[in-house]
């Protein structure tokens, strides 16, 4: 028997990746998947060919680890966006929500992962060393740290500044504190503590 | 700028896309397509060519609606399946869901739906005309609705058994009452009076 979601068919292996992707299961895939079946013409087929041109035309920045259709990305080859500015990111997805931000102009540098040592990630599994060397071609003026205000982001972004300080360049990270719209009350307590050591004059 | 998630990039189209599917959204498309991207030998290369496979391979079963790789479904053209009990369902997901049951050995039909006057959708509509020829065609002996226990649902079970009576062949649908697993405390009132008035002797 085949195509009732636990077998071998096309249509059974889509489901069975689809349901590997973050925020589906099993469930939810055989969902997608039949919904997509049932409207071919809309869903079906166009997403057959985005996938397809995704997976031949996107690569990684050779610069900074964005994603590419070249070897560069459009932040990199963009004249606009500021040389001296290094934004270092975790992840792509954090580089998209900076851009969402749109108050940055400068360029990126995508660290792939941050610093563990239960996973055993050391710089060398990161991007790193190639930060470094671009932080150091003397074209950089300022490098801001934007990883996640998690432990392990943080200890990287420690690291990061420690192996610039011979640099003599700039140094930033995002300021920690409330956020537009929130609500005190709602708010953990290290937020709040990190909010009123960082108040600033009215 | 592009591949922020919201332009026209290969990259923002397929997220644009993904985010039409049930059960994701802007948000969890992005981070379904940047996952794939990371782990692109894992995911976006296979689920691109799986669902090219799926998109030129799979069409509908000309006789019960059900997805086929070839004119009739793998329940139509199997040998060890009853013709004489067909099983009607509103959707595919639905004969999935009988299949994955493990109990029923006859064929299916898929209606596309449920009769709906607010909706404006009638027998025509649905895959109701070749029902009916099917049950009719003298090898039919049984037919079994197992429609959704929704209104919608029942009303359409009853137009079907209405029409199929001047066939004289057995029309039954699945019964209704307590779930295997299933706690009075939480079933709602209409269950269990079912449950009660189709009650069995021990």
């Amino acid at each position: 028997m085949a195509d009732y979601g636990n077998g071998t068919s096309p249509v059974e292996r889509l489901i069975g990746m689809m349901a590997r992707l973050p925020g589906l299961g099993p469930r939810s895939a055989r969902r997608a998947v039949l919904t997509m079946i049932r409207r071919r013409d809309v869903l079906l087929d166009p997403l057959a060919k985005a996938l397809d041109e995704v997976a031949r035309t996107v690569r990684e920045c050779d610069l900074c680890g964005n994603i590419a259709s070249g070897p560069l990305c459009e932040v990199c080859t963009s004249p606009e966006r500021r040389a001296g500015e290094i934004c270092v990111v975790e992840s792509v997805a954090d580089l998209w929500a900076m851009e969402r931000g749109g108050m940055f102009n400068g360029r990126y540098h995508v660290l792939g992962g941050v610093l563990s040592a239960l996973d055993g990630i050391g710089p060398e599994q990161l991007r790193i060393p190639s930060l470094l060397a671009r932080a150091g071609d003397g074209e950089v003026s300022e490098v801001i740290l934007a990883l996640n205000a998690t432990i392990d982001g943080q200890t990287t972004a420690h690291y990061i500044a420690d192996q610039l300080a011979p640099l003599g360049i700039r140094v930033t990270s995002l300021a920690q504190g409330v956020p537009i719209g929130g609500e005190l009350d709602y708010l953990d307590d290290g937020t709040i503590g990190a909010a009123l050591l960082a108040r600033r004059t009215l």
